[in-house]
């Protein structure tokens, strides 16, 4: 599981801050998740095939998370792109989409699918034989979701010595994967785990933002891997905060704590702060394990 | 007159191509002309102070000349802006704004003026007491203005030793600056041109992109000072130019030659060349004054 950073900042672009976006490669997907101004350049300097990118995700309409998406899709167009894209958002992203379009008398020639969420639960929203994705009721100032994408169990691996040994025909190992017990050729039941190692444990990511401090959310993403939540401000400016329906570093933290992630990353910053690290000291007195999400940076996860 | 070149590519916005936005200072005006996406990034890089841009020209509705205007209005608005917007642009570029405002739930804390343009014929759009600005309609694959920027004719400045020579009371100096002969305290007619200057030439600029070759517009721009015209394609590619509606360099030349302007730039550059002085090379065949827009260059005309 790989995370690219392209934007991390809240409100407008500037020349060192670009506003939410990023890049989540997960069971071979590549999920781009917001899509702030200038998000196409930036998938141009990380050397992302714009190609790979199938399905795209929007958390809510406030500017800074999706103005560059009727860009991108434009693009996706003069490059003669043929693959399927998908789109994930609010209510009202197609009006604003094909509104554009229509006026630009200018078409794609990919399916383009839009897949408008309006529910105030959590729903799965796509699925696949390897990985899902539901979506996070987060509050923020209008109608917002954040997203969880969940690989799923990975299969079983074959101790091919052991196999053999256990004398089990070829048609049963895709059983064995699967965790099932089965007979071997003389008759006698195997035990899965005397044959099987353990399969590489399913990965997940929730991302949250924007939104203010939300504990309802914590059923929904507890025991996720890793966690990118947004905290816009720090403790001086915890008014802020509530009047914006933002987050500080701490509210963020909290939620980690409460929902027992591995991995907190805190993004979303406002630009008023000469340093992001205040963020991180500022967690850290509630969640040990913080990281900081930075423009151009990419997380092996 | 200056003016700053913010991107000068056509399609697509790349990390090192802009796509179309210029900025031009006439007659202490900020006018900004079109606005691809990335506008706001750049005119942070050229500190042009946003205050000052009060009249935004969009000649069309293809996306690299106006995918960044929705991100510039609401930063205005987080800027907490109070000065009066204008936008000029083709009938449907208010609802494109207003739609996304609306499903944002975030209005402008200034006045926000649609100025929507429907005719084929050219029209004053602009006008205050220094400058005056025109479509030109040219012929692209959509609805498409250029804008022809005009300074007023310029008073005449006072010889103030001529004046006060001839004896002429300080409440006739006015109409001396609008060209009037007066009369002094002896009741002596005074020629104008005995006691004043000449003031300065007033300037001109005309912006044409995009367009494929339209000699209709030739006697609109005619002996304006400076053109600056697309020059999608080289020689080469002439066909498709006029697949696209796009026009060539050499094309571009001969339209500055009909119009015997005094200089020419070129810009809208196809991203398809290794260099772009190409252009200057074809369109010097024809016309000899040729300048090469390039995203980040001023020029002070």
């Amino acid at each position: 599981m790989r995370l690219s950073i392209l934007g991390c900042y809240s409100a407008t672009p500037r020349a060192l801050n670009n506003t939410t976006s990023q890049v989540l490669e997960i069971s071979n997907h590549m999920f781009l998740i917001d899509c702030g101004e200038g998000t196409q350049v930036e998938l141009r300097r990380h050397k992302i095939k714009f190609n790979r990118i199938k399905h795209i995700f929007i958390s809510h309409l406030h500017g800074d998370h999706f103005f560059g998406l009727v860009g991108l899709i434009s693009t996706f167009r003069l490059l003669t792109r043929e693959a399927d894209l998908h789109i994930y958002g609010p209510k009202g992203i197609k009006e604003i989409v094909t509104l554009q379009m229509k006026l630009a008398d200018s078409w794609t020639n990919y399916n383009l699918f839009f897949h408008e969420l309006t529910s105030h639960a959590s729903e799965l929203i796509f699925e696949d034989n390897k990985v899902e994705v539901h979506t996070i009721p987060l509050n923020h100032r209008i109608y917002t979701n954040g997203f969880l994408f969940k690989e799923k169990k990975r299969e079983r691996k074959l101790n091919i010595e052991a196999v053999k040994r256990a004398n089990i025909d070829v048609a049963y190992y895709r059983k064995l994967k699967q965790g099932y017990d089965v007979k071997n050729e003389d008759g006698i039941l195997i035990k899965n785990d005397s044959v099987t190692f353990p399969g590489k444990k399913p990965k997940s990511y929730a991302f949250c933002s924007d939104t203010m401090f939300k504990e309802d959310i914590v059923p929904i993403i507890k025991n996720t891997d890793v966690l990118y939540h947004e905290s816009t401000f720090l403790e001086q400016h915890a008014h802020l905060a509530e009047r914006t329906k933002h987050a500080t570093a701490i509210q963020a933290a909290e939620i980690a704590k409460q929902a027992q992630v591995k991995t907190l990353i805190l993004g979303h910053y406002s630009t008023r702060y000469d340093s992001i690290n205040y963020f991180k000291k500022e967690a850290e007195q509630i969640f040990k394990n913080v990281l900081l999400a930075e423009d151009g940076k990419t997380f092996d996860l």
